[in-house]
């Protein structure tokens, strides 16, 4: 099946916008096995729509499209798919009623242009949109299938999600793929390449990829065979192989991530946890509350911004600020015991570091993160060199803080 | 001058890399006034590739490319470059003492493989790569030219900067073109329509767009004049125009973030902030945190996840719990008036609500959030009804919470 995907939008086209939604969209096909093979963006300009949605029908067999589907002047993609497909727009009354029951739900009147929405071309089917009003419109005419899908991420992602992946998949069901992530945290991409290069062979119809991010390092495997059961016996003899290799650093699989991961080691034991925070200002609290059901296990957390705070809310003595500053062994044990002390909880995990560009020294240069960890037996505090740049820094002292807890719950040296 | 840009590379087609070479380049022709009319990415696969330049140069005057120029096997594009213009390759001189010079430089003896990035296509010129061994390499015919680039971004910026722009410029000296964005919250995309469709008359060689994201919705303005004063003319008045319209919803242009914003505001008139933080766990100080310097006026927060935390590190009343429940209006008042107490702020800002995916019920379904400010004058509450996605919930509460307290400040009512 040869794919193509248009992105759609003035702000792709301008700069204003990093195309993001490709990537994500590009990402999800090389998980299922499939390639992408054209991609192709353009303004919000209905003649150039016409022209690439024309090209594409005639090299792919699926067309996937982003962006242009909102109520206003400017959202385009409809009229061109009217011109491309010829087919006329007709009023859907169970959309209608979708669109008028969201706005209803969010006690807002639904303004009278959103009456377009539910004006769709004739013959398509439609892929439900569970966050907006603009569904995912499905179009088929000799073979090829256009499937134009709303530019916001979150709607255009829960569209691929539940609609676009299983369409796709029912119709590559003899194509023998499986994809494998292996996920890693706290060490580098070339650090994970010279432990395994030099054990690994790759057997034949397997390929594996190291993709490293803010986070940590993902290996992917992906593996194809004659059927699904020897693609996934190929796929997972290589992620065994890798598994032992890494084991310290390998947190998870697939759509684990390290919050999820720690989340259920937390509920699995009955254990709870409180956080204090200041580099991270909140960004460790908002990671673990992202999982849903984390009221369960997290009891809360304090951000301590300021030294008042932290001796007021944690109860770090001032004079352990005063004699080795905010980010020290001393302050971030204290930090962490303090917070779990103040909140009951079983484990307290805290943070105090130089996020930059101020603040730094020759001693305690920008990047320097004490991350501390209180438990019913001691308290401890360990130091990080995070790099220079303040939103990386804080990222990763976020996933060193998890991964600090999730060694510490499955008692792996740090 | 009809401008294409295609994009070239695996990684960019399995999703591994977001494409931000495609918006960078976007980027700067927006800001020279011309528009990039089509965009194509495509891996490294030269028929593909030749596919692309081939459909590429019949519709465009001027064709960038990047990526592809490497010294290795896997980098085709000129291969490509050879099918497409029937040209063959010579062995530069000058190009090949540059490359020699430049390893010589660092130290390094040159590998053999590099003598093939001084072989190039005949009749070509070359605009020079002052971090690499890979030259820009310009081809013309029948009046359409293509630019093939190295894909590394900082070789790629600097040749587009010192060589394309100006080779741009010389070639559309006569336009000028401006573009500002006015940034709202608080009002969705259909709402502001309502509110400037029927106002607002859009001059010719003016394009507004609404570019909606769940913080807010951003107005875009691009003007092109003959020159750079008429074009900025055209764009501020209509964007005055907009600010008039939407004044309460207006907090910035641009780069201006809620957040930015707000802290500018503290920061001016010497206000600090507290916050008390439930459902959202810590995104609010995780946002206010972000702004580089907030240290000013950010004391800090506490995440109170559990009842027991509300009462004893911000001093709710059980009581207040007991009868009206965590997310409720004397909630959300006690734990912004605790948040500003306990830590000695102006503002005390708190948020409690149900995120869900549990814990909704008919009288507060999930997506209810209370959002709490407490000042030296007075403490209140406001309920909101953010949707039924727990992520989303978040970051639109999160954006009402800095909202709320912008208003506060400036004096606009909520």
């Amino acid at each position: 099946m040869i794919i193509e995907l248009i992105t759609i939008g003035d702000e792709v086209m301008t700069g204003h916008t990093v195309d993001t939604n490709a990537a994500w969209i590009a990402e999800q096909l090389t998980d299922l096995g499939v390639d992408l093979a054209w991609r192709q963006s353009i303004g919000d300009n209905i003649d150039a729509m016409i022209a690439a949605m024309t090209h594409a029908l005639k090299r792919s067999d699926l067309v996937l499209t982003t962006g242009g589907l909102g109520p206003t002047d400017d959202d385009l993609t409809k009229r061109a798919l009217v011109k491309v497909f010829q087919r006329n727009l007709i009023f859907h009354e169970d959309v209608f009623d979708d669109i008028q029951a969201r706005f209803a739900k969010r006690g807002i009147e639904m303004p009278p242009i959103n009456h377009n929405q539910a004006l769709l071309p004739q013959g398509a089917t439609f892929f439900p949109n569970a966050f907006g009003s603009a569904v995912g419109i499905c179009l088929t005419e000799n073979n090829r299938t256009l499937v134009a899908l709303p530019g916001v991420p979150r709607e255009m992602k829960q569209i691929v999600t539940d609609s676009v992946i299983p369409y796709i998949q029912e119709r590559t069901k003899d194509r023998a793929v499986r994809v494998i992530k292996l996920r890693t945290t706290g060490i580098v991409e070339s650090q994970l390449h010279e432990i395994i290069q030099p054990e690994v062979t790759v057997e034949p119809g397997v390929k594996l990829a190291y993709l490293p991010n803010y986070r940590g390092v993902d290996l992917r495997v992906i593996a194809k065979g004659s059927t699904r059961d020897e693609a996934t016996n190929k796929a997972m003899t290589l992620i065994n192989q890798l598994e032992r290799l890494v084991a310290p650093y390998a947190y998870g699989t697939d759509l684990d991530t390290l919050e999820s991961v720690v989340g259920q080691l937390l509920a699995d034991n009955d254990r709870t946890l409180a956080l204090a925070e200041s580099c991270t200002g909140g960004l460790v609290g908002e990671r673990v509350t992202s999982v849903a059901g984390s009221s369960a296990y997290f009891l809360g957390g304090v951000v301590s911004y300021s030294n008042e705070a932290k001796s007021q809310l944690l109860g770090v003595r001032s004079d352990l600020i005063e004699q080795h500053g905010a980010v020290s062994q001393p302050v971030a044990e204290a930090m962490a015991a303090g917070a779990r002390q103040r909140f009951g909880a079983t484990y307290g995990l805290s943070l105090t570091g130089i996020a930059g560009p101020g603040g730094g020294s020759d001693q305690k240069p920008v990047g320097t993160v004490w991350i501390g960890i209180a438990t019913p037996q001691a308290t401890r505090a360990q130091v990080y060199h995070l790099g220079t740049d303040r939103e990386i820094i804080r990222e990763r002292a976020t996933s060193a803080a998890l991964e600090l807890l999730r060694r510490e719950i499955l008692d792996i040296p740090s």
